[in-house]
Parts: structure tokens; sequence; C-alpha cells
């Protein structure tokens, strides 16, 4: 691999609020040499998730924290350019934790081998086609207990996952209301992706809005944003509703410590339940939503947007923020080019 | 039923805060006298019970709010004395929402006939043996899906519903740990109801002793006061975790309005879930979990604690303060005597 290097981007301070380049420290070193039943893997996408945030964060958590000094975990796909594991070949492509880097040498343990083509982009397979539709999927359905016919309102719509899930809704025979910020993102859910309304949190008032769009209450609330959005939607829930807690994006940055649900008490009021998960529980299932996500994407009942990036491994900590300020639509990937 | 009066207590205004003397009205008027296929209950035990407060509330819940002027709804107990009804006749003993009054008149709609004993005090019919066991029972057993060998902690656990839950979850094998204030109600619940450990929440921190007390995690909490307790508790989850709303007393008469759960983020942790009911919705199975509660009542496995102060109805203002300031252990009743 000759003069290149293996540029990488450390947790180098805990973040308070917005993570600002005081927490990272951009580092070099040699290009790695595989192990024995090992590979190495050159990345060239990396995923930028709302869950970064917490995984910066100290204390006990479903993952540990990211060390300080150490790599920033990231989810990503890339190529295998070297080789001594019996599994992997130079020239595969591989997804999953690879961290924000340029190469990775790894004995694969959690990665899995992936075909991009023509027509399916390798961003897609951290889009639709990775966690982001599985998150969307097993949230939908599994937990969410989603049946025909229900009111379904995601928040974060125009985002990677809550895209997903208004999509999957529709396609199950739901009515859909999606909560976004600006009126592109709102059109654009309305619009390309089949929703049946679509809110603008920026400039309507939420609460009032939901009496409108959901006269009889809300069956399935998927929650990505927490904060006052899902106050308001438990103020509007139906009698045995479902609230999924996929995440809390309003909330990771704030420096007066997360707002609880002040409105929880309708949980007794309607008899509803409110239900966290985690898509890695699924692992074992991935494969049947999979397909099912892959065939409804080639008959063109399902859009994957990916709101591609390009730039340098130290382009990271800039582009993360554009989770946070929410200038992404769909699922936000830096694409690594080499300078 | 001669110079007799029914005396009655009436919302005036509704409440902020704790509901002082200035929310009430009191009134009387002549005893009624049953209409066609009715019948006159003459009350002889008033239920106090902490959703009451809601009930003074203005605003969509469960059930609508008493209405300015109208009777105080309670559930009571008390005896048939005049009737027109073919179902019930003089002397029956009947259960159900007769309101804070000397005397209804009634179809009997929603009322049970109930047979105290010698050693079934009437007062056991608005606890272990009427809505406090079943809501006990029915948010133990079916929303919280108790399991042989879990931990379960319950707050409010001197109170009516709460020194039920425990000692159910004894019977059915698990690990309790109730919260209480005061070193009484703590010493009541492991002494005589036999829960494995209690916390004092007025002088432990209940964090600290739930590690100590529960170091593999909560299986499932059954919260009865909502506020700090609940987020005590939110952070000691096992996984896979049940948490069963059933009040929230710490927050019914505050001035700032509910506090919302901020670690409700750990649902998501621990793949738990968080669930509201109302006991009514199990009215079908009533029967099956009372036969279930007497047998174990008769066998001496479990024992109903009512805490019955003798009044008139003008006396219910002031005892239905009590609840608020924790001043009761067990099940809070009025006995009225005609003054």
């Amino acid at each position: 691999m000759g003069n290149d290097l293996n540029h990488q981007v450390r947790l180098a301070a805990r973040p308070t609020g917005l993570p600002g380049p005081e927490v990272w420290e951009h580092t070099s070193e040699p290009v790695p040499e595989p192990g024995e039943g090992r590979f190495v893997v050159r990345v060239s996408h990396v995923s930028l998730d709302p869950a970064m945030r917490g995984w910066m964060n100290e204390g006990k958590s479903y993952a540990p924290p990211v060390g300080i000094g150490s790599v920033m975990r990231a989810l990503g796909l890339g190529e295998v350019v070297a080789s001594n594991h019996p599994g992997f070949a130079v020239g595969d492509t591989v997804t999953g934790v690879l961290g924000v880097q340029d190469y990775v040498e790894t004995d694969g343990s959690g990665l899995q081998k992936v075909r991009p083509t023509a027509e399916v982009p390798p961003e897609r397979y951290l889009a639709l086609l990775g966690m982001t539709g599985m998150t969307a999927w097993f949230g939908l359905f599994d937990v969410g207990a989603l049946k025909e016919g229900e009111t379904v309102v995601v928040s974060g719509a125009a985002g990677a996952v809550g895209s997903v899930v208004g999509q999957l809704a529709k396609i199950r025979g739901a009515r859909v209301v999606g909560i976004a910020g600006g009126p592109e993102k709102c059109s654009w859910v309305t619009g390309e992706l089949g929703f049946d309304a679509a809110i603008d949190y920026r400039t309507e008032n939420v609460s009032q809005r939901l009496r409108e769009l959901a006269p009889d209450g809300v069956d399935v609330y998927f929650d990505n944003v927490g904060g006052e959005i899902l106050d308001a939607v438990l103020g509007r829930l139906a009698m045995h509703a479902r609230v999924v807690i996929c995440g809390a994006i309003s909330q990771y940055n704030s420096d007066s410590g997360m707002q609880g649900p002040r409105n929880y008490m309708n949980l007794l009021v309607y008899r509803a339940r409110m239900e966290g998960f985690l898509v890695g529980d699924y692992v074992d299932r991935w494969g049947e939503a999979g397909t099912e996500l892959a065939g409804w994407l080639a008959e063109g009942r399902i859009h994957s947007r990916e709101d591609v990036v390009d730039g340098t491994v130290d382009d990271f900590p800039e582009v993360l923020l554009r989770l946070f300020r929410g200038e992404n639509t769909g699922k936000l990937v830096l694409r690594l080019r080499r300078d």
C-alpha cells in the first residue's frame, strides 16, 4: 500500500452539548498488515448516525462508550485489500463497524459481505439495505406491532430511519403522518415517499396539526426525536397505542439533561405502552427483513435516499454536525476520497 | 327515613395543588325515594383513592371530570334501605360508585352485591377484595407479566395497592423491594407483609439503595408515585424489564405540571417497556382474581389492612388529604357515622 497512510479520527474528550472540534484528534499511522486469519479493509463509506452521540458519553449504556484516545466507532463499508482469512478475499466488499478511519485490520467478526451493483450503490447497504432499514422494519412491525388500517406517526420523518418507517407503514396499509423540519423535507415525504401528510415542526403547532391529521388518535408512534414532539404525540394517543422508542435526537446535545415526557400518564389513560428496542437483538431475523426490503426496492415500491457527502475522514466531525442541525435528508453517509 | 337528611359533598371549584376546603361545597337534601326498577342505598363506607385527584381536573381522561356542583365521585359500600328493584332487596350490601353522600338512589348499574361476615369486615370489599386488590392483581400479573424468581420493586409500598402488589409477588416467588415513606411503613412491609427489603425514600438515597438491593436489576417495577422515584428505578432496570404505570401520586398536586421520567431512554438501553392500564378493562376476569385472593386471605397467605377513619361525609375533604400527605398505611376508608 505504498506511501499511503491510515488517517483516523479519535475521541479526545467527552463533549458537553454539540461535539465541536475540540473533542476530536486527527491521527495517522501506517496502513496495517493483516495478521494470521485476519484481513485489511479499505474503508470507502462512513455511516453517520444519531446514536454516535450516545457512544461519546461516559456511563453505562447498551454499548460501551468510545474510549478517550480510541478511534471513533462508526458503521461503514469498504473493500478487502489484503487477506490472510479463508472467508474474505481481496476485492470483497464488507459492511459493519469499521470506525472513522481509512483502513481497519480485522478478523471479520460482525462484518457482512455485500455485493453492490450498478443499480444498488454501496451506500445503500448503510441505508435501506443495512441497519437503517432493519431498524425501521423491526421497530415498526415487531415492537410497534402495526396492523393494517392503523394511523402511524413518525418523527424525524425525512431522516434515515424515519423515511423508511413511513414507507413500510404505507406498504402495510396504514395511514402515515410524518413530522419533519422544513418545507422541503415535508414535501419530499408526502411527494416522493407517499406519506399521507406531514407536519413541519419548525413552523406548525404539532399538537394542533395532530388533532386535524389524526382525529381518531395515533395507533403507533415511531419516535426518533424525543422532547416536545414526543409529548405532543403522547397527547394524541389512540386506545392501546404503541410508542416505539428508537431515538431522541432532540435531546442528545442538551446541556440541561434529558427532558422526560411529561404526558407519560397518557399511557394509563389510553392503556398504551412505550417500548424501546435495539436492532442488534433481531440479528437472527435480518435475512427475512432484508429479502423483503430488497424485493420492494427492486419493484420500486420503496425508495432509499442517501445523502452522500464526499470528503476525507478529517471531514467527519463537521459532517456529523449536519445530523444534529437537521441538515440531512435520508441517510447521511461520508464517502471517502483519498487526498 | 324520617327526619334524616342526605348529606353530600360536592365539587365547587377545580383545585390547583392540594384540594383545600375552598373546592368543596357541603349540601343536604331529603333522602331520596326509589323510582320504578330502582333502589336506595345508605352509604356506610367511602373509599379514598389517589385517582380522585385526577377526577377533579378538567380535561379528557379515562373518566369524565366530576362536574362543578356535582356530588364527588367515590367508590363505596352500603346497604339497600328501600327497593323497587327485583334484583336488590332491603338489607343487601352493595359496592360500587356511590359518591360522597349518605344515600344514593340507583338502578344498580355497576354495583355488585357482597356479603361481609364476622371474619371479613365490609371495608375489606373496598381493599383486597375490591378494586384495590384487582388493580394489584391485573397490574402485576397481566401487565407486568411477572415470572417466578424475578425482582419486583413497588412504590407506595405501604399504600392500598402497593401493599397487595408486594404480597402477590412473594406468593408468585419473586424477590420484592418496597419503597415507602418512613420507618414504620418500611418495617410493616418487611415485617408483617414479608417483603424482602424496603427503602425509606424520605431518608435514604433510592438509587444507591436499589444498587444494593437489586444488584441484577429490576424486572418489574409497579409504579404508584411517579417523579424522582420512577426515574431512580428506570436507572436500575434489568434487560426486558416491565414498568407498570398504575399511578403518580407524587405529581397529582404539583403546581408546575407533571414531571416526566428523564431516564425514559433506558427503555431502549434495556429493551424494556412501560405500560399503563385500568383495572376496569379486566372486569370480565375479576371473578378469577377475586376467588384466588379470597382463598389466600382465608389461608392467611395474604393480609389486607384497612386504615379506617370514623366520621361523617363532611370529614371527607380532610381525610382525603391524608392520602397525599402519605399518612395512611393500607387502604384508606371513611366509615360513616350518622350524627
